[in-house]
């Protein structure tokens, strides 16, 4: 399909503290999406203990199967970081000072007002087959080999540090190292629907795709990404390749669609009330404030959302949110009928377009045979017309406000689209 | 100092939306803080993505190393999810239908009111060498291996499935495996003190520490966590060394101390609400919802929790709230008089024994020289008193709120407790 050679990275990192858990590996995940930017195959990713045997055969897989090996960690100056002897060992050179390097630390420190000490001096001795890469925010340089076919980068830990070497140093060199195919990435973003149901709809779509163009699900709570990967050589043929695909599969999926790429359903719904100059409210019982946090965590959405309110305890229900005592009382809180008061009423109450309102049993405790754990009424109310939905969710409290929101969020989406049916 | 054999685990990722850092591999690391509470030491951790040869090769270079392997992702229904028939052919055995398996996915979709699809029912379809271990709240199941001297999990990848998984199978299944060294953890939980404030705090009696206890800080959010682990033979001698570590500790920091272990701070307020059998009620403003939901997502929470207002737009911190009109005019809504009446009409409105109330400018937009993004003021109202803050916080947003919450929370707690002067 193209001409150009895929370039394979492996990515290694080093530290105990990753394997024990104590520090979550954020620099392998940034390394992984800048390389996939330039169009390099991460192919594998590694996270070994400071330890020689594990390092060294790290090392030597990660040779087997890569053109380029990125090293993270076992920088310090302290004897439980062997990330430079052992590089000296593998690369079977010695390790000398780098009179540069040691003029660098010096500065270093200097311009810390900081006094310069033996164990800091030793940064500045490194195997003599590596290429120095100033470090200017730190104490540990970064080491560039080519051996065997193989380059290979050794960065320090400290994620400012490593990102700097990166943009600074690797990503230009790589660019410059290799002819590298060009990748687009476009991600359709799809609510309320299941992967496998969406994947009935879109079979013959799938299986029509160019060669060139991967498809991957990604499934996450209530929602479901399809993202669109295509290979070659010319970035706008690319981009034009996978938007027919897109214009294709969108009539097939068209109402579960909500956004593209990093859109969140919270920022779409607030695209298309500011779209339509609408304001939403909401009653939220069972969902407990999270509904009103998603929507609230987008900067600006106080031009659309006039407030909430949550009638934890019935009887506010009734008092504050004026739900019929009656209904209350003889059809319960989780109820259609009171689903249809409550955001009818929010809407009034909060002088909005939109009334959203969520009643439920998230659980553990609370259910009964008529209405179990998992059995939530959702509603929208807008002019002239109320939607109302009865979910039966799970066991799990947390999933199952998490699971509201998404529907809630969902049925706000179709109301203002006109897509409810 | 112990005689126990080493068990050494590897984690296996799977996913070619990990390599391109679409997503964040949590998994590995929470696998790895569970194992290490047992002491199974974690010695590597291998991401590979949807790829054959990369996950065979992964499979047998950690079979060679681990006693155990714990494999995470590529087990949904679609064609690019290969987990299952490569484990069946490395174990070289045949997919068979498990029939309980399919009693498992027909319930699950029955409980939701969803059809069955054939897609669905390959989920059932298992390697005949593994143990069946029910997914409860997923559709792929868990299987179990135990080949030449190695144990072997997979698991999906959605994260509360691996977690409940990990907690109902993986974790007492190891334990009952293999003589694992005694470990002791207990940490030790505070808010409201900066990393630094406490080490210095309590820099004596960390030094004093014995030998077999270690200390760890583990600071988060507003939070700093105190993980105390002794390591030795007798379990209930490692309790009692701890507890009296505690017990001398205690003292220097008694006030900023919420709860122990897995305790939240949301937890232990509620804790203490149902201790003194008091309610509480929230007007939220600049955490829009956030601190509401912190609060319902504690099992229980109803018994404490009266309700929330969110008066978004300011016209309903009067309208609904009775904020004096007067006083938002002049004073504003980010102010000391607003947040006052806040903090003391929602209390009166929800019949609660303490109002609490947040209002501030999350940004980032919204600030302006007096009262820059990041200025919250926050409010606790009990009989016969008001206790208000003002917080200087961030340029983010998200963090803004995540910080007013915390604040909150431990102002009503420090009101409970009486300690606020």
């Amino acid at each position: 399909m193209t001409n150009y050679i895929e370039i394979k990275a492996e990515i290694i990192a080093i530290g105990d503290e990753l394997l024990y858990g104590q520090i979550i590996d954020t620099n392998s995940h940034w390394i992984s999406q800048e390389l996939d930017k330039i169009g390099v195959r991460v192919i594998q990713r590694t996270t070994v203990g400071d330890h020689k045997e594990s390092m060294m055969a790290a090392f030597k897989a990660a040779e087997k199967r890569a053109d380029i090996v990125l090293i993270t960690g076992g920088l310090g100056p302290t004897n439980d970081d062997l990330t430079k002897p052992l590089l000296a060992e593998y690369f079977n050179c010695e390790i000398k000072l780098v009179p540069e390097a040691l003029e660098a630390v010096r500065n270093f420190f200097e311009k810390r007002g900081r006094e310069l000490t033996d164990l800091n001096k030793l940064q500045a001795h490194l195997p003599t087959k590596c290429t120095y890469i100033p470090n200017e925010i730190g104490t540990a340089p970064g080491m560039w080999f080519e051996e065997n076919d193989t380059a290979w980068m050794s960065m320090p830990g400290v994620p400012h540090e490593m990102k700097k070497l990166m943009k600074d140093y690797v990503i230009p060199k790589i660019k410059s190292m290799y002819a590298l195919p060009i990748i687009y990435h476009k991600i359709i973003k799809t609510v309320g629907i299941g992967e496998s149901w969406l994947a009935d709809l879109i079979r013959d779509w799938e299986s029509n795709l160019p060669n060139n163009i991967k498809l991957a699900y990604l499934p996450s709570l209530g929602q479901v990404k399809l993202r669109l990967t295509a290979f070659g050589d010319d970035y706008d043929e690319l981009q034009a390749d996978v938007e027919t695909q897109i214009e294709l599969v969108k009539p097939l999926i068209e109402k579960y669609i909500f956004g593209y790429n990093h859109e969140t359903l919270e920022e779409s719904i607030g695209r298309l009330l500011k779209q339509k100059n609408k304001k939403v409210a909401l009653a939220e019982s069972c969902s407990g404030g999270y509904i009103s946090h998603l929507i609230t965590s987008i900067p600006g959405s106080s031009k659309y959302f006039q407030g909430a309110l949550i009638p934890y305890h019935n009887e506010f229900k009734s008092d504050i949110l004026n739900v019929d005592k009656e209904v209350l009382k003889n059809k319960g809180a989780v109820s259609e009928e009171t689903i249809k008061q409550m955001a009818e009423n929010i809407r009034v109450e909060f002088k909005s377009d939109y009334g959203l309102a969520s009643s439920g049993i998230a659980g553990p405790e609370g259910g009964w045979a008529e209405k179990p754990v998992g059995t939530v009424w959702i509603a929208c109310a807008f002019e002239g017309n109320t939607i109302t939905k009865k979910l039966q969710l799970t066991q799990d409290r947390m999933l199952n406000i998490q699971l509201t929101a998404v529907a809630v969020l969902n049925l706000l989406r179709l109301c203002i689209l006109e897509k409810t049916e």
